[in-house]
Protein backbone atom coordinates (compact mmCIF):
# COMPACT_ATOMS: atom_id res chain seq x y z
CA UNK A 1 0.00 0.00 0.00
CA UNK A 2 3.05 2.51 1.16
CA UNK A 3 4.87 2.78 -1.75
CA UNK A 4 8.76 3.25 -2.02
CA UNK A 5 10.26 6.62 -2.57
CA UNK A 6 11.03 5.27 -5.93
CA UNK A 7 8.10 4.47 -6.69
CA UNK A 8 6.55 7.91 -5.68
CA UNK A 9 8.93 9.76 -7.52
CA UNK A 10 8.02 7.48 -10.71
CA UNK A 11 4.02 7.71 -10.34
CA UNK A 12 4.54 11.42 -9.65
CA UNK A 13 6.64 12.10 -12.34
CA UNK A 14 4.00 10.52 -14.84
CA UNK A 15 1.31 12.42 -13.72
CA UNK A 16 -0.10 15.68 -16.22
CA UNK A 17 -0.89 17.51 -13.26
CA UNK A 18 0.28 18.42 -9.23
CA UNK A 19 -1.11 20.63 -6.48
CA UNK A 20 1.76 22.73 -4.98
CA UNK A 21 1.11 23.78 -0.96
CA UNK A 22 3.01 26.88 0.03
CA UNK A 23 2.69 28.74 3.13
CA UNK A 24 2.22 32.27 3.64
CA UNK A 25 4.30 34.16 6.02
CA UNK A 26 1.18 34.11 8.31
CA UNK A 27 1.23 30.62 8.46
CA UNK A 28 -1.78 29.92 6.04
CA UNK A 29 -1.37 27.41 3.65
CA UNK A 30 -2.28 28.03 0.14
CA UNK A 31 -2.88 25.63 -2.78
CA UNK A 32 -2.84 26.09 -6.47
CA UNK A 33 -2.33 23.11 -9.52
CA UNK A 34 0.63 23.03 -11.46
CA UNK A 35 1.89 21.90 -14.41
CA UNK A 36 5.95 20.85 -14.27
CA UNK A 37 8.42 18.54 -14.90
CA UNK A 38 10.58 16.11 -12.96
CA UNK A 39 14.59 16.10 -13.45
CA UNK A 40 15.90 13.43 -10.69
CA UNK A 41 15.03 15.06 -7.21
CA UNK A 42 14.14 18.42 -8.65
CA UNK A 43 10.44 19.53 -9.84
CA UNK A 44 10.01 22.75 -12.23
CA UNK A 45 7.39 24.44 -12.22
CA UNK A 46 6.38 27.96 -14.63
CA UNK A 47 4.18 30.64 -14.31
CA UNK A 48 2.47 30.84 -16.96
CA UNK A 49 2.65 33.86 -20.16
CA UNK A 50 -1.36 34.16 -18.92
CA UNK A 51 -1.69 37.49 -16.94
CA UNK A 52 -2.03 36.81 -13.45
CA UNK A 53 -3.14 38.71 -10.51
CA UNK A 54 -1.52 39.24 -7.73
CA UNK A 55 -3.59 36.84 -6.34
CA UNK A 56 -2.41 33.99 -8.52
CA UNK A 57 1.14 35.32 -7.60
CA UNK A 58 0.35 34.20 -3.59
CA UNK A 59 2.75 31.15 -4.58
CA UNK A 60 5.63 33.00 -5.28
CA UNK A 61 5.24 35.82 -2.26
CA UNK A 62 4.95 32.46 0.15
CA UNK A 63 7.79 30.61 -0.67
CA UNK A 64 9.77 33.91 -0.68
CA UNK A 65 8.62 33.91 3.08
CA UNK A 66 8.64 30.26 3.49
CA UNK A 67 10.31 27.91 1.04
CA UNK A 68 9.09 24.59 2.45
CA UNK A 69 6.65 23.38 -0.36
CA UNK A 70 4.10 20.29 -0.69
CA UNK A 71 3.38 18.65 -4.12
CA UNK A 72 1.14 16.37 -4.81
CA UNK A 73 0.01 13.91 -7.30
CA UNK A 74 -2.88 11.71 -6.90
CA UNK A 75 -5.48 9.58 -8.81
CA UNK A 76 -8.73 8.82 -7.85
CA UNK A 77 -11.67 6.61 -9.26
CA UNK A 78 -14.96 5.65 -8.04
CA UNK A 79 -13.52 2.29 -7.83
CA UNK A 80 -11.35 3.09 -4.43
CA UNK A 81 -8.77 -0.18 -5.55
CA UNK A 82 -7.69 2.40 -8.11
CA UNK A 83 -6.64 5.04 -6.04
CA UNK A 84 -3.34 6.60 -5.14
CA UNK A 85 -1.17 9.42 -4.58
CA UNK A 86 2.38 10.64 -4.64
CA UNK A 87 3.78 13.61 -2.87
CA UNK A 88 7.00 15.42 -2.69
CA UNK A 89 7.93 17.30 0.11
CA UNK A 90 11.11 19.99 -0.64
CA UNK A 91 12.45 23.37 -0.27
CA UNK A 92 11.73 25.78 -3.22
CA UNK A 93 13.26 28.83 -4.85
CA UNK A 94 12.36 30.95 -7.35
CA UNK A 95 14.59 31.45 -10.68
CA UNK A 96 13.96 35.10 -12.41
CA UNK A 97 17.19 35.09 -14.63
CA UNK A 98 16.42 34.17 -18.35
CA UNK A 99 19.36 32.03 -18.98
CA UNK A 100 19.04 30.26 -15.74
CA UNK A 101 14.81 29.24 -16.84
CA UNK A 102 16.03 27.86 -20.20
CA UNK A 103 16.39 24.46 -19.19
CA UNK A 104 13.38 24.39 -16.98
CA UNK A 105 11.11 25.72 -19.63
CA UNK A 106 12.89 23.16 -21.99
CA UNK A 107 12.03 20.54 -19.69
CA UNK A 108 8.78 22.20 -19.36
CA UNK A 109 8.11 22.11 -23.39
CA UNK A 110 9.04 18.67 -23.49
CA UNK A 111 5.63 17.35 -21.02
CA UNK A 112 3.84 20.03 -22.75
CA UNK A 113 3.14 20.78 -26.31
CA UNK A 114 1.36 24.41 -25.61
CA UNK A 115 4.82 25.54 -23.98
CA UNK A 116 6.42 24.92 -27.22
CA UNK A 117 3.77 27.50 -28.75
CA UNK A 118 4.23 29.95 -25.68
CA UNK A 119 7.29 29.32 -23.38
CA UNK A 120 5.65 30.44 -20.09
CA UNK A 121 6.85 33.98 -19.09
CA UNK A 122 8.47 32.97 -15.44
CA UNK A 123 9.37 33.01 -12.81
CA UNK A 124 10.23 29.23 -12.58
CA UNK A 125 10.06 27.58 -9.36
CA UNK A 126 12.74 24.81 -8.59
CA UNK A 127 12.01 22.71 -5.72
CA UNK A 128 14.75 20.29 -4.36
CA UNK A 129 12.44 17.27 -3.14
CA UNK A 130 14.20 16.04 -0.14
CA UNK A 131 10.89 13.43 0.87
CA UNK A 132 8.73 11.35 -1.76
CA UNK A 133 5.98 9.42 0.13
CA UNK A 134 3.10 7.48 -1.76
CA UNK A 135 0.16 5.10 -1.17
CA UNK A 136 -1.52 2.62 -4.09
CA UNK A 137 -4.87 1.04 -2.94
CA UNK A 138 -3.35 -1.94 -5.05
CA UNK B 1 -11.68 32.97 -16.24
CA UNK B 2 -12.49 34.10 -12.66
CA UNK B 3 -15.24 32.44 -10.93
CA UNK B 4 -17.61 34.03 -8.72
CA UNK B 5 -17.88 32.45 -4.72
CA UNK B 6 -20.88 30.59 -6.35
CA UNK B 7 -19.41 29.25 -9.31
CA UNK B 8 -16.04 28.34 -7.24
CA UNK B 9 -18.21 26.60 -4.42
CA UNK B 10 -20.62 24.98 -6.98
CA UNK B 11 -17.37 22.84 -9.26
CA UNK B 12 -16.05 22.29 -5.88
CA UNK B 13 -19.29 20.39 -4.62
CA UNK B 14 -19.23 18.57 -7.61
CA UNK B 15 -15.65 17.13 -7.63
CA UNK B 16 -15.06 13.71 -6.27
CA UNK B 17 -11.79 14.15 -4.73
CA UNK B 18 -10.02 17.64 -3.40
CA UNK B 19 -6.56 18.08 -2.15
CA UNK B 20 -6.58 18.78 1.88
CA UNK B 21 -3.27 21.56 2.66
CA UNK B 22 -2.63 22.04 6.72
CA UNK B 23 0.54 23.58 8.49
CA UNK B 24 2.33 21.84 10.99
CA UNK B 25 3.77 23.94 13.98
CA UNK B 26 6.92 23.82 12.32
CA UNK B 27 5.27 25.96 9.73
CA UNK B 28 5.44 23.22 6.94
CA UNK B 29 2.67 22.49 4.60
CA UNK B 30 1.54 18.87 4.38
CA UNK B 31 -1.16 17.76 1.89
CA UNK B 32 -3.32 14.67 1.23
CA UNK B 33 -5.87 13.93 -1.59
CA UNK B 34 -9.70 13.70 0.44
CA UNK B 35 -12.74 12.75 -0.09
CA UNK B 36 -15.31 15.10 0.85
CA UNK B 37 -18.94 16.22 1.33
CA UNK B 38 -19.97 19.97 1.20
CA UNK B 39 -23.20 21.48 3.43
CA UNK B 40 -23.56 25.44 2.89
CA UNK B 41 -20.07 26.40 3.45
CA UNK B 42 -18.93 23.32 5.54
CA UNK B 43 -16.67 20.65 4.19
CA UNK B 44 -16.55 17.63 5.63
CA UNK B 45 -13.76 14.55 5.46
CA UNK B 46 -13.13 11.68 7.51
CA UNK B 47 -10.37 9.70 8.22
CA UNK B 48 -11.62 5.93 6.91
CA UNK B 49 -11.66 2.70 8.85
CA UNK B 50 -8.53 1.16 6.99
CA UNK B 51 -5.23 1.58 9.40
CA UNK B 52 -3.77 4.68 9.03
CA UNK B 53 0.30 5.01 9.87
CA UNK B 54 1.01 8.31 11.84
CA UNK B 55 2.30 9.86 8.80
CA UNK B 56 -1.43 9.80 7.79
CA UNK B 57 -2.85 11.52 10.64
CA UNK B 58 -0.09 14.42 10.04
CA UNK B 59 -3.28 16.13 9.10
CA UNK B 60 -4.87 15.93 12.06
CA UNK B 61 -1.75 17.31 14.51
CA UNK B 62 -1.10 20.00 12.01
CA UNK B 63 -4.80 21.23 12.30
CA UNK B 64 -4.96 21.17 15.88
CA UNK B 65 -2.16 23.42 16.36
CA UNK B 66 -2.96 25.51 13.17
CA UNK B 67 -6.74 25.37 11.85
CA UNK B 68 -6.12 26.99 8.75
CA UNK B 69 -6.48 25.30 5.96
CA UNK B 70 -6.82 25.25 1.93
CA UNK B 71 -8.76 23.03 -0.22
CA UNK B 72 -8.73 22.56 -3.75
CA UNK B 73 -10.78 20.27 -6.82
CA UNK B 74 -9.75 20.72 -10.32
CA UNK B 75 -9.90 19.81 -13.66
CA UNK B 76 -7.05 18.75 -15.83
CA UNK B 77 -7.10 17.85 -19.44
CA UNK B 78 -4.22 17.59 -21.74
CA UNK B 79 -7.08 20.56 -23.85
CA UNK B 80 -5.97 23.59 -21.69
CA UNK B 81 -9.56 25.13 -22.00
CA UNK B 82 -11.12 22.85 -20.10
CA UNK B 83 -8.84 23.32 -17.08
CA UNK B 84 -10.56 24.96 -14.12
CA UNK B 85 -9.77 25.21 -10.44
CA UNK B 86 -12.41 25.97 -6.95
CA UNK B 87 -10.61 26.81 -4.14
CA UNK B 88 -11.95 26.90 -0.79
CA UNK B 89 -10.31 28.36 2.33
CA UNK B 90 -11.15 28.16 5.97
CA UNK B 91 -10.92 27.38 9.45
CA UNK B 92 -11.12 23.77 10.70
CA UNK B 93 -12.01 21.72 13.75
CA UNK B 94 -11.45 18.01 14.52
CA UNK B 95 -14.55 15.95 15.41
CA UNK B 96 -14.09 12.95 17.37
CA UNK B 97 -17.36 12.75 19.46
CA UNK B 98 -19.32 9.79 17.97
CA UNK B 99 -22.42 11.66 17.94
CA UNK B 100 -21.66 14.68 16.45
CA UNK B 101 -19.81 12.91 13.83
CA UNK B 102 -22.86 11.24 12.65
CA UNK B 103 -24.19 13.88 10.20
CA UNK B 104 -21.42 14.62 8.41
CA UNK B 105 -20.73 10.40 8.04
CA UNK B 106 -24.31 10.74 6.48
CA UNK B 107 -23.50 13.56 4.08
CA UNK B 108 -20.44 11.57 3.00
CA UNK B 109 -22.29 8.19 2.78
CA UNK B 110 -24.56 9.54 0.41
CA UNK B 111 -21.66 10.66 -1.73
CA UNK B 112 -19.38 7.58 -1.58
CA UNK B 113 -20.88 3.93 -1.45
CA UNK B 114 -17.72 2.47 0.16
CA UNK B 115 -18.48 4.85 3.17
CA UNK B 116 -22.63 3.05 3.31
CA UNK B 117 -20.87 -0.66 3.33
CA UNK B 118 -18.07 0.61 5.89
CA UNK B 119 -18.81 3.84 7.51
CA UNK B 120 -15.40 5.85 8.69
CA UNK B 121 -14.17 5.70 11.87
CA UNK B 122 -13.29 8.92 12.36
CA UNK B 123 -12.51 11.73 13.19
CA UNK B 124 -14.11 13.54 11.17
CA UNK B 125 -12.49 17.16 9.90
CA UNK B 126 -14.87 20.06 9.79
CA UNK B 127 -14.10 22.81 7.37
CA UNK B 128 -15.51 26.24 8.23
CA UNK B 129 -14.77 27.76 4.46
CA UNK B 130 -14.83 31.95 4.47
CA UNK B 131 -13.64 32.25 1.01
CA UNK B 132 -14.05 30.38 -2.02
CA UNK B 133 -12.11 30.94 -5.17
CA UNK B 134 -11.47 29.39 -8.51
CA UNK B 135 -10.66 29.80 -11.95
CA UNK B 136 -11.64 28.63 -15.36
CA UNK B 137 -10.02 28.57 -18.87
CA UNK B 138 -13.30 28.67 -20.65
Amino acid sequence: MRLTSQEARQRFGAARVARLATVSARGAPHLVPVTFALDGDRIYTAVDAKPKSTTDLARIRNLRACPRVAVLADRYDDDWSALWWARADGEASVISDPAAMADPIRLLAGRYRQYLASPPGGPVIAIRVDRWTGWSAS
